[in-house]
């Protein structure tokens, strides 16, 4: 089962560690992160760098390919050559699969035209320029096409992509192997739940994260 | 707000970057990534490369500190000049914090003496030898220092941790953030769900990456 995981400068760290955790876990499993060049990686705020292995040259095919989002994505939507990528990778592909505003990638792609597809709730608007429909669900599958939320999403995306691949069972103990058990302190984790006054702090910081970009 | 996440070669990726992703988003969170030397880790299955852009040496003190666990803490447990490390930033630290095996560490350097305490599933008896409870719940609060289960309960760890440091609208507009509404496939992520069947392909495993180290 190879796996190729795309990682770009100012990606969000968890929308590529959520499904790299549970994907690297399948029996068999590879996976291979890959950039437009070869090393590190700064993600979203420039705290943590994280090393492609790989650049795109290097990988021409795979069974899984996981994009993750980010502010970065914004760059990469008119970034051809790795477009052209996506959609060499996607053409001989069992599975291809974004998380948060990775789908940003997918639609540039061409990938996701007359097709039902997710992101992060404050981005779901971009997706229509892509001609996807976009929808707030936590995991969107057309065909082999699978879409994902905001961030933290990419696990329960992966989780269910295991169940695909390997079988429930071995889905199943992958998510105790990460003891995927979660407790989440408040409720507010999608845009219907959560207090006006909180998503507006939310907006505010997602603003902050554009003007450093 | 001074956040040090210590990494190590065979770390599990998830314990690191499920705090992560919740804690950069603080207000005036500055997160550090410190390994015993600087330069690149490799994860557990050594599929993907992080980096450590600060060695011990550099990091004296911290508000938070993150210990995330993976079999390469077997190899730590006796390591004294990390531990001693551990219990410097202890020293002067707001909270000291593990995610799984992360918190062996934390009792090796004779943290968890006399508390109750938490870690991987698999691994709770390993707590006992350092004169910790183990007890099998989600997150363990004991005055500053926080232990986190398995894998993804840093998620939860770090939301219940950020709600202390900056108040409870602050920690939901950071859930919102990362879209944290948990969706799993299936419920089969702690031990007391899973069935024995599932129980015993986690074990298989994680048995083989034992061997594998």
């Amino acid at each position: 089962m190879d796996i190729a995981l795309l990682v770009f400068p100012r990606l969000t760290a968890l929308d590529a560690i959520g499904p790299y955790e549970v994907l690297q876990r399948l029996p068999g499993a590879q996976v291979r992160f890959v950039g437009a060049e070869r090393g590190m990686v700064r993600t979203e705020q420039g705290m943590l760098g994280i090393v492609a292995d790989y650049d795109t040259s290097e990988v021409t095919s795979a069974d899984i390919l996981v994009v993750p989002g980010g502010i970065g994505t914004r760059a990469l939507v008119s970034h051809e050559p790795l477009l052209e990528w996506i959609r060499a990778i996607d053409a001989g592909s069992t599975w291809t699969t974004s998380v948060c505003t990775g789908s940003l990638l997918l639609g540039a792609a061409g990938l996701l035209a007359g097709l039902k597809a997710t992101t992060h709730w404050a981005a779901l608007d971009l997706l229509e320029p892509y001609g996807a429909t976009p929808v707030s669900e936590r995991v969107v599958e057309q065909g082999k096409i699978i879409t994902a939320a905001g961030v933290s999403s990419g696990i329960d995306m992966a989780l269910r992509l295991a169940a695909h691949v390997a079988g429930d069972e071995i889905a199943q103990a992958i998510q105790l192997g990460i003891e995927y058990d979660p407790q989440p302190p408040f409720d507010s984790g999608s845009v219907a739940k959560a207090t006006e006054a909180v998503r507006n702090l939310t907006l505010a910081g997602l603003a902050h994260e554009d003007a450093t970009r």
